[in-house]
């Protein structure tokens, strides 16, 4: 824990009030020419998000820091509080929580996907010629069927798109990183797995394990075409994080769609709320379970989606969307309520972006930037400033009055 | 002393500048729905501040960490340029400060308070009622008159308001800090002060004093009602700071009326200059004493107080009458002027906050961000950006040249 972090656990006071963290996945854009200068949360209709920016504070927030563009994981994170950089996930441990795998304290979790093995059992195809999710799964079903175990572990397969799966390794005393199987280019035999800490006993027995379910596997799907073979990633446990009711003293509960998000919230001990599938179902959701959480983290997808499409319309009206949906919220307005993105993802971009996001948070004492709306512009000219995304916690709890004053 | 606090040092260079630093205490608030959305620096008239700003830069101010409410303490601290994490003061040195006693290296202070005991000497209330100020005087004054030492330190007892007064004990190889010998809760006893690091000699010498004071001291007032004995608490030693001159090459005098401020300008070596006892005056003052300093720090209390009340008509007035009072000082203008609080104290919430104070810089090179009024609005978009208030120093001392070029 850094010092900053002490005194801010040491300044905590309890709270009874209600703070709901509102993220419009990769919300930020950019205004360009082509767009008239506008981007699509400027062009978008919002008269709900309107009225609140007039008793709201806005600024920009640095998900991880300049020019870094964040995956969901980090991007998340730093939404979370967490330092980014700080608190790294394994990407076979993302990977695993994006498809909806519940992990375990102690898993161990590779992003794997199927290749293409000559006679020698050097690598022709490191996709194996990109097989189709359908010829994935069956595979993957195979392979599921016959290795249950490896030594004493459980092994736990799960399809993904196209040639990609992920494997999970559940057992006693094990830990990552590991480095990867996939030698990185053709002509080569698949790789050992090993220790990244080579003085690790966890890690040697993960590397063992490893090798062994290679001696398994293999010869299951030795007669498949074009996938005969497979390589792992990203090979890593699931970190010890404090939780986030351990970090903040507030019990959390995740409203989202997707299994990526869940995964994360799960990963700092937010409960996961199943069962709504649109914003509108979301934000009733949260009326129902106001009494039970002290948080909110109530996600939406289609920002990011149409961004990662570059679809400008789209992104626009799924802003409108929410917009329309605000409504619900507000019928037990949350005393602290921030309305931002994990980060960009800008539709000429089609992809995530460094690009910091903008930040809406109104509470009873923020008083007023005096903007009319929710925008990338005007957020440039809110008083938060240009703030690190890990931050954006510490303003919400602020706002909860919940930092006791520090000294006299 | 950090990496950059080393450049600092090393780039310095010796400067015939005069820098002066006003504080309008708490001038940071809040634009809500009552007050139509200004604050009361934007409902305030400024004619000499708005001339002022044409030629000047703005920019908001963190005042510790983002969310961290400070007190006077870590505010003045990082005004000062000190980090005010890591040069944190003890509540009994602030305490003592504050009731004007000045404090000598080596000092250990603790904040006091008069309680009620029972027969057992349990803790019956850890207030005594809250009994006036002239009993505390009344108390105090007896156990002064018989406790001047205690073994071969010096006592010094110095009451506060209403049950509050500060202990000193003044002698060679003490330091603090001890815990607390409030119980926090009443139907226990006294408990004793112990040395927070258990290792240090100083600090258990700190802690047999403490014993043998309460030893002297408890037997004195055993008869009073309801105030039959004290508690103590903030038990620290005066930290050993570097200068302001050591650090700046900058020769300082404070110009305050309150003693708190005098104390903490005194903790880093200013001069106190005594006597005024207005803001024209202590102007007048200023430009009497051009000659003899460098730099001047001259603190305003009044927004602070009126914000404290809640009181945004009297907080408007306050900054009218410093504004008024203003172009005594620009009779001979500092090269480098900044006007600043030491954090917000916003009208709507009767206290001090973390919402970053404004702050206005005018030199012959701080250009302008062309902003009409010094406000709150305004200091948004200057070009100080948002910044940490402990870096407003090397801002000034920039801005009177005192840097060399960094590299080549």
């Amino acid at each position: 824990m850094t010092k900053l972090d002490e005194l801010y656990a040491k300044l905590t006071l309890p709270t009874k009030a209600k703070l709901a963290l509102v993220v419009l996945d990769g919300v930020g854009d950019l205004a360009t020419k082509d767009s008239g200068f506008l981007t699509p949360l400027e062009a978008a209709k919002t008269p709900n998000m309107d009225q609140l920016s007039r008793e709201s504070i806005q600024g920009r927030m640095t998900p991880v820091a300049p020019g870094i563009t964040p995956g969901s994981g980090p991007g998340h994170l730093a939404l979370f509080g967490y330092d980014p950089i700080d608190t790294q996930v394994g990407r076979g441990v993302i990977e695993a929580l994006g498809l909806g795998l519940e992990l375990k304290s102690g898993d161990v979790a590779a992003r794997a996907n199927f290749c293409s093995l000559d006679a020698e059992g050097l690598v022709t195809d490191r996709r194996a010629g990109r097989i189709e999710t359908e010829e994935c799964e069956r595979l993957c079903a195979m392979l599921s069927a016959k290795i249950k175990k490896v030594s004493d572990a459980e092994v736990i397969i799960q399809p993904g798109k196209g040639h990609r799966f992920v494997v999970i390794f559940r057992g006693k005393g094990l830990e990552g990183p590991l480095s990867d199987t996939d030698p990185q280019r053709e002509g080569l035999p698949i790789a050992d797995a090993a220790p990244v800490d080579a003085s690790s006993k966890k890690a040697q027995k993960a590397a063992k394990l490893i090798k062994a379910f290679y001696e398994k596997a293999l010869p299951i799907i030795k007669n498949e075409r074009p996938a005969n073979g497979f390589l792992m990633r990203g090979i890593a446990h699931q970190p010890n994080i404090p939780t986030f009711e351990e970090r903040y003293q507030l019990k959390a509960a995740c409203l989202a769609v997707y299994p990526m998000y869940k995964g994360l919230a799960q990963l700092v001990g937010m409960d996961k709320i199943e069962g709504p599938q649109s914003i509108s179902e979301q934000f009733n959701r949260y009326l129902e379970e106001y009494d039970n959480y002290d948080f909110f983290f109530i996600h939406y997808k289609y920002t990011d989606m149409y961004g990662e499409d570059g679809n400008f319309e789209a992104k626009k009206k799924a802003i409108e969307e929410l917009d329309e949906a605000l409504p619900i919220l507000l019928q037990k307005r949350p005393d602290v309520l921030a309305i931002t993105g994990d980060h960009s993802t800008p539709c000429p971009m089609k992809g995530h972006s460094w690009h910091p996001q903008p930040v809406l948070l109104t509470s009873d004492v923020s008083g007023s930037d005096k903007l009319d709306r929710f925008t990338e512009t005007g957020a440039n000219i809110g008083s938060l400033g240009q703030l690190e995304a890990k931050f954006l916690m510490r303003h919400m709890q602020a706002h909860a009055r919940m930092f006791d004053k520090f000294g006299a």
